[in-house]
């Protein structure tokens, strides 16, 4: 199946999170489920449910509902989670050491199979059969392993350098935790976690809160 | 000051992006800044900027802009800011452990005083001069403690029972982890980061992109 019209973002977040809850209805015995039912299950409203399986085909036959084996497989392609990913972590400070040792990636098909950083007491070193190497090698390591996805985790005055590094070598897909805007041509793919605007709305929704409660 | 209309959790992101690249300027002699300035640093338009700080009342002056100093320590102050959080992690696996480990939480003054697992074999162990409590003792720990933040970390089908228990404590503000979705009182807020979702859009691209190439 081609795409010819791009799918929104919000769309295959969406597609992940039917595909899991399939899963469990697969799990379950099930092997067919209406549209209402997935959409209940979910908390998402049906209409929903059925455009964003629209953008894929027919999946769904009146009075019976979706075949959920048929629809898990389809999804799966869909998602690019049929294969494996090879991916690389760039700075191997605490938060690039944690990701590494976050064992959920090769759980979820993606597997961490070079390290960077630009330290020389980290470069050399290995963690768990892996060697970390200097940022000047990421276009080299990057093409001999063929990684797909780097995963961007260095302090933000050196972040756009090693993107670019990236880039160079033919990454097209980047997943950045450093907390700055990064530029990237437009077919590349860039997906940022900023852990410190995640806290800091919690940390504002206290605030407002401490403040009402004092009136 | 205090609220009175609630600012949607994108202002607060990006009042967040302003207080960073204000420390900036100020790091760099810089005593004002123009809404325009401020506004291409960060890529924004200058329009979008004055309208989330006009949230906040009158902090510039035509012809002279902000005054970087005071706009920080309002900024600050919104995003509550000018005090330590304590924060609970919940599930000390894989991610709860890499979580831990990572220091930026506490570089932004947020602090781990409590960590909790209902592995019998887990309980008991002292990380960091911090017992892992069971999840049983959530309440008293939390309230004896004073645990603003819970971190949510565990398997799915236990997410919903800890979430409970720390809303049952008095917790107001939840950081999710955990790959579903949480059921909270309307005074209680709730923040999720899904790692996965960010690897399947990821995975995704590579799908289509692939795809694209074989055409």
């Amino acid at each position: 199946m081609t795409q010819k019209s791009k799918v929104p973002d919000i769309s295959i977040t969406r597609l992940f999170i039917y595909l899991r809850t399939l899963k469990n209805f697969e799990k379950n015995g099930l092997s067919t489920v209406s549209s209402e039912k997935l959409a209940e299950r979910i908390g998402f409203n049906p209409h929903q449910v059925r455009k964003d399986l629209s953008y894929f085909g027919q999946f769904g036959r009146r009075g019976i509902g979706y075949e959920i084996c048929q629809l898990n497989k389809a999804i799966t392609e869909i998602l690019g989670l049929n294969r494996r990913r090879k991916m690389a972590i760039c700075g191997i400070g605490n938060l690039g050491s944690a990701l590494f040792a976050y064992k959920g990636f090769k759980e979820q098909g993606f597997d961490i199979v070079a390290l960077f950083d630009r330290d020389r007491k980290k470069i050399g070193q290995i963690l768990d059969k892996i060697e970390i190497k200097d940022n000047n090698d990421i276009e080299e390591i990057v093409k001999k392993k063929g990684v797909e996805i780097a995963v961007i985790a260095v302090p933000v005055n050196s972040a756009q350098e090693v993107v670019d590094k990236f880039i160079k070598a033919g990454v097209k897909t980047l997943l950045n935790f450093t907390p700055t805007k990064l530029n990237v041509p437009s077919d590349v793919k860039l997906r940022n976690v900023d852990l410190s605007v995640e806290l800091v709305n919690l940390s504002h929704y206290l605030y407002e809160n401490q403040n009402k409660s004092k009136i």
